[in-house]
């Protein structure tokens, strides 16, 4: 009963934990395929460690260095490579923990492939969520979801009728900036954006946690996962992130996951549901320790990027690809120093006043949107 | 697809709320029988709102004089009486309401009838779970919690393996007392006693709020409802009660059930499980509004009761239902003003330590019991 484990994004934080977890588990788990990018030490090291039969990198060239250092492994490369990875090595479950909307090709050659989902990488389903839930009940595939928040979401479902919710409510730690100002936002910089209080994740998810946009990605994926209005779908902040996130039913019960962060649950219980297997090393959760748990209302004025992201939700069709590249191209200039964390939210806010809604987009609409989406924001900084 | 309900003790609290959850769905629910005690005005009002088969009263004489004026309900009395209006009228589901082991005898005659039972009557687990779940287990019946803390064990465990559990965590508020030193117990009054936190109970259970002994009957009630052995049962003090209690799986996730203090919630669930439907009249968790959540380590010497039905449910066979015994009737002896307020654990602890355990006892032996240590509580305190 060991299950095939393909895993895009390798070297990511995701991606790490997510070996962690495989490597723990030989019995259960086998890792057939992986990508990577430029880490190329660490591919090595991977491929050494688990000797999957497919290892896709960015560039050609190191793709032809590698094949001579391990001849019984294939390696590829760049877009193609990732969909080579995702969808050709007869994985059971592909673990997507890429970064940005470059996840989205292999996602859907995976589902048409009846390869069971596990997605991390939000911005695929924030792009094109109606597209690939369409293809994943067409094709009878389970998508599961990764991140904390959808995970507890979907653990709180286990055994009740979705057509009871009355309400998600998705909690939000506030990210490094939780207790400043608006105005005190102004100066801030990237070593303090970059600090996050509780999670330990990638930097452009700890950048996002910061402007509060990815709670917002957060709402537009559960809309997908959950096929649930975004009138439903509210946010409440807890500073302790120990309630990952609650759903509360038509008779007002509110189901809860709890737990320490550890972003290898969440992962763990995508690799074995509907099973649930000991964790290694974990810190069970002891609330008696913790003492308190605080929660406050959801400020969408302080917290503006988070409204942006509603918006761009209930809009529909290619905004939320366009919101996403904005956001991606801000966070990446943010991160070089281009310009002030304030900027990233004014950026997504122009390019979504300025975006011109395709209802109900081709893929190849999309991915239009988000290229074009991209260009503009470099344009606008220059 | 009306569920025909009967209903034992319908006069007092959990019965009351029953009442107004089957009056407010009368498409769903059908009282068919009920059971009271002496409060015949009420049993009146009952009987004219819904027009039930069959009423059990206490006294004859109240039966005879109710025939006259409501002649097409079928009235009945006594000890016989209950378990007529439990397992003879042809119910989907007897809600057990009743107060103290008397409640034993028309659970199991229910159970042998294939009757589902909801269970807000904790003494017929404490005093005989092995006799009654395995009766329900012979029989294919549902045994379904009632208790907000069992209710909310019993919803986390929903879609869930039961082998997977590594520990039931059963919150408690703490009671009237939870602020007092074991020293400042010494004085405590009755009417300081029964001014509960949170919730509006019946007298007896408010007492056993405050001594803890009540969070002691429910570990003993979850060892049987979730074959839990006591090692993993747990309790934590939280003195808001909207975690109303929490499993913690092999994983490290707990899965939690939340909600404002409203025995409607549990008791609706139980009589329309495995579906939900609307509450009517009732108070969203509005988390947000609440602000905080406190969590404690339970103090098993400050809490001396809790100490000792933890120890009564490892020993096992009649020692529950002694420690049981004892405990109704010192509460009743408080409530009358013969006892102080601390008397009630020394009771429970002197009965116990008198005590000689059958292991594996009979129902008879069970009832023996419970006659016997009512008998040597009393002639204790003379």
């Amino acid at each position: 009963m060991t299950k095939k484990i393909s895993l895009l994004g390798a070297t990511g934080s995701i991606g790490i934990q997510t070996l962690d977890i495989i490597g723990s588990n030989p019995d259960k788990f086998k890792l057939v395929s992986f990508s990577a990018g430029l880490n190329i030490d660490s591919v090595r090291e991977i491929a050494s460690a688990y000797h999957p039969q497919m290892i896709s990198v960015i560039r050609c060239e190191d793709a032809e260095m590698l094949k001579t250092e391990f001849p019984a492994i294939e390696f590829v490369y760049g877009d193609d490579g990732l969909v080579e990875v995702a969808a050709r090595t007869g994985a059971d479950i592909l673990l997507n923990a890429v970064i940005g909307s470059v996840g989205l090709k292999p996602t859907l050659e995976a589902i048409r492939a009846g390869i069971t989902i596990a997605i991390a990488n939000k911005e695929t389903l924030v792009a094109a969520g109606e597209i690939v839930m369409s293809e994943a009940r067409k094709y009878g595939v389970p998508i599961l979801p990764v991140d904390s928040e959808h995970s507890a979401l979907f653990q709180a479902l286990n055994g009740e009728d979705p057509k009871r919710i009355s309400r998600l409510i998705l909690t939000a730690s506030g990210g490094s900036f939780r207790d400043l100002t608006r105005a005190e936002l102004a100066n801030v910089t990237l070593e303090q954006a970059l600090a996050h209080p509780n999670w330990s994740m990638g930097n452009k998810l700890t950048i996002d946690s910061a402007t509060m946009l990815n709670k917002g990605l957060e709402v537009i994926e559960a809309h997908h996962l959950f096929a649930m209005p975004y009138e439903k779908i509210d946010c409440l902040l807890h500073k302790e992130s120990i309630i990952h996130s609650m759903i509360e039913f038509e008779d007002t019960s509110v189901m809860a996951q709890l737990g320490s962060p550890d972003m290898r649950v969440p992962i763990q219980y995508a690799l074995t549901y509907p099973d649930r297997i000991p964790m290694q090393n974990a810190k069970p959760l002891r609330l008696e320790e913790i003492g308190m748990l605080h929660f406050e209302k959801m400020d969408l004025v302080r917290f503006k990027a988070l409204g942006l992201a509603y918006a761009a939700g209930k809009e529909g069709g290619t905004m939320p690809a366009a919101m996403n590249a904005a956001n991606e191209v801000a966070v990446a200039l943010f991160m070089n120093g281009r310009i002030p964390f304030v900027q990233i939210e004014d950026i997504i806010e122009r390019v979504m006043e300025a975006h011109r809604t395709i209802l109900t987009p081709s893929l190849e609409a999309i991915l239009e949107t988000d290229s074009l989406t991209r260009k503009m924001v470099y344009a606008m900084v220059e």
